[in-house]
């Protein structure tokens, strides 16, 4: 697994599946053509042969590896490679792919098939596939499932999206602080292996309380007669269950933590929170973040229907031709100066799009500072003070300069003052808009991030259209 | 180190350390306005106790804690905070501070007193500070270090910054594979302690070629009379200096690692990677992706300059004005039309932004396709395809319901008709290009990411009145 070749060897893998599945398509067309029965066609040797040449290909491919093939072709092809693979790895597969990949797949899946694929994971993950299970599915999972286990599930999915009891897995080793670390070391030994991540132990007491925790790093240097409590670290970093997930990605960042317990309120160990989850939970996060601001509902499958990818558009679309329907209005407002001076028509754009743009620089800063909690009301003042000044200065260079640009295109002094002085108020509109929507909208108790940019934009934009022409309408007629 | 309380505390810390600083201003002021001189001052017991409060303060704290306060103070105040931290911690606190802020920092202390701060560090630390240090201290630094460790740190500044030789460390444990578990034990005990993040000892041969990994995992539940040659894992991912980081940290979330080793081209083991390296790579890349789409240059310090601010901005404002003057003398191509039919000035932003809109779905969408590498031109037709459907579709439908509401404003029939017709001709401009610039900036090897949204709505903008103006010059006058 060599890493450049796995790169390459990913990206040539896909092209030989899809060479494969070409083959494959022109057997069928042959066979359509010559109206051969489809049954004669699956029976056919050399439709078999390719089959077969698949189904080795995959089987040798890491879950993470599989996933990432069936993401990258169209929905028919998907399910043609995703009935070659193996049974027993459904489950860890579905739980790779992106949410709407996975419902693809799971459309197309019996019910017993799900059960099945169900039952391979822990309940952690199961509960991570839950949403897009069928109701009565789930119901099977559940009963299928041990009383401790389902319990664990129960909670697992009683736990909103965004919460450390949404991220935590349940694959703790425990330990009692009153052995010796010879004592330990047989009973990890008598365990035999231990679950992925696992960088230390949580030492515990009768009560499942959590007393401190023993990284391996410690076990295998220290003297096999200490006591587990002379080397316990008892400073560990932990959360509740009904943490903030972004919070607990932002102390596994800042304290480097590959592990860290999860306790209830009496210091009850409930579960572990492991690194690759908050790896992934960033990684979608920022996804998140990138699609909301560009207008799209939430990641889209890449060979989604039109009418699917319609539905996860349309809702910004609307905005955004409310937001323009608006400031198509306020341009309403001075049709008749724009009769007597068509050049206003042509200026006015650019009045709107540099304040809309200076707006989003602005915007992105503070919501920045305002995640970190290093920006609050409180020095909001001062914010405003020196965006202000970015927004003077700005104002007057790049206003001057389309003054100078519109003098040489117009002839005409006064409008050229007029451009520069709408420039001008334009960006400290947009200054001051971009510091006090995110600051309002974290008081509203409301994610800065969503939607900010379209609001500064639709300000930007009729407050531009309306500073450029009132001004003009003022001064030149 | 409770989460919940360390997430407040540290928010309470900052309101806390704000609070003694304005009382020390207080003082300050007082002295001031009676003319005190300084020196007094700098002697008085107030004054005194309010930095001793603050020391201890400091003192405690995590130094990635320290770093989050001294980015959320104001310059003066943040160098009052500074000059306070134990000299000892200059290092490991210049490491966890943004690159705008280590400036700050930077540009205030003495070359004696960064020597002593980089003294502290590991080379592949001292290498990640390098670029922020004045070249003479930088040779001082390199002088200062032995000959391993001078060559560590010149071939880890060699690497560009997006390589894997640029995120690897030095902190590899190596260990024979033809002891047994036993030797290998007594071994780890007698180093007494191993470095961050050690999951894994590294297996290599006398040449010190990596022959496989052994997870302490795996050390601990083996019997101590198993040779290691037994239970090394030899289907490691690894990595090679100058390999991409990007994909370093594909690999690193793909297959769930915690430490990754990196080796040249004869396997010869040179370093490591390890999993808190990958995570900050993958925040700041997702910060970059950010601020350079809100047409930042870089991260900005909170407190930065009204002029530092200009600086980061104006590229892109700049590069925003060109392409809003081009849009500018399309319609000015019109202002005849215009100025016959004034309703063209207030229709013509609409379809203009809403073009924009559309193309910046499509482009996201599609630079993340390429980005992981689902996407490629062998299937750019079939992309084209399915986002011209949608296109089509949400043309004839937003723009029939805009023909209708323009109908309603302006009872022109033939406007109404003129508008959606162009509505849905700029949506499938954008949508063919949505598509096509991100796959010919891949071609070209440029990043996709960058510049693609401000090069779709340039053409959607200019495409956007063209079409609507001509459009209308055609039909109407």
């Amino acid at each position: 697994m060599e890493n450049q070749e796995t790169k390459e060897s990913l990206q040539e893998t896909l092209e030989q599946i899809i060479h494969l599945l070409d083959k494959q398509a022109l057997v069928e067309d042959l066979v359509h053509h010559q109206e051969m029965p489809r049954r004669d066609l699956v029976e056919s040797l050399v439709h078999k042969q390719h089959l077969a040449e698949l189904q080795k290909k995959l089987d040798v491919l890491h879950p993470a590896d599989v996933a990432y093939i069936l993401e990258a072709l169209p929905l028919e092809r998907r399910l043609i490679v995703w009935d070659l693979v193996k049974a027993e790895r459904d489950g860890e597969i579905l739980l790779e792919v992106s949410d709407a990949v996975r419902q693809t797949l799971i459309a197309e899946m019996e019910p017993e098939e799900l059960l099945a694929a169900a039952e391979q994971l822990d309940t952690d993950e199961i509960a991570d596939l839950a949403p897009d299970l069928p109701k009565d599915v789930l119901q099977d999972v559940l009963d299928s499932l041990d009383s401790q286990n389902r319990a664990r599930l129960q909670s697992a999915l009683s736990y909103p999206e965004n919460t450390v009891g949404a991220l935590m897995d349940f694959d703790i080793v425990t330990i009692r602080e009153d052995i010796t670390l010879e004592v330990a070391l047989r009973y990890l030994r008598r365990l035999g292996s231990l679950p992925d991540h696992t960088d230390k132990l949580f030492v515990v007491d009768r009560d499942d309380i959590l007393r401190g925790m023993v990284s391996l790093k410690r076990i295998v240097v220290n003297d096999l007669d200490a006591k587990l409590s002379e080397i316990l670290s008892d400073d560990v970093v932990l959360f509740h269950p009904e943490d903030d997930a972004g919070e607990a990605a932002k102390a596994f960042e800042r304290y480097d933590l590959i592990t860290a317990p999860v306790v209830d309120i009496n210091n009850k160990l409930v579960g572990r929170i492991t690194v690759d989850a908050v790896m992934d939970y960033i990684r979608e996060e920022s996804d998140a973040d990138k699609f909301s601001m560009a207008g799209l509902r939430e990641e889209e499958d890449f060979f989604a229907s039109v009418w699917k990818s319609v539905q996860n558009r349309w809702a910004w679309l609307a905005i955004n031709l409310i937001t323009a329907l608006v400031a198509s209005r306020v341009i309403g407002m001075f049709e008749g100066s724009i009769e007597k001076i068509a050049a206003l028509a042509a200026l006015m754009p650019i009045v709107a799009g540099i304040g809309g743009n200076s707006g989003n620089q602005t915007i992105t800063m503070i919501v920045r500072g305002l995640a970190l909690g290093q920006i609050s009301s409180t020095n909001m003042n001062s914010m405003i003070k020196k965006e202000l000044g970015v927004a003077m200065l700005n104002g007057l260079v790049w206003g001057g300069v389309l003054g100078v640009i519109a003098y040489f295109l117009y002839h005409n002094y006064h409008l050229s003052l007029v451009m520069t002085a709408a420039m001008t108020l334009n960006l400290l509109l947009a200054a001051v808009m971009g510091v006090v929507i995110p600051i309002i909208m974290t008081r509203l108790g409301r994610d800065p991030a969503t939607g900010s940019s379209v609001l500064i934009t639709a300000m930007t934009d009729s407050g531009g259209f309306f500073i450029f022409l009132g001004l003009a309408t003022f001064y030149l007629l």
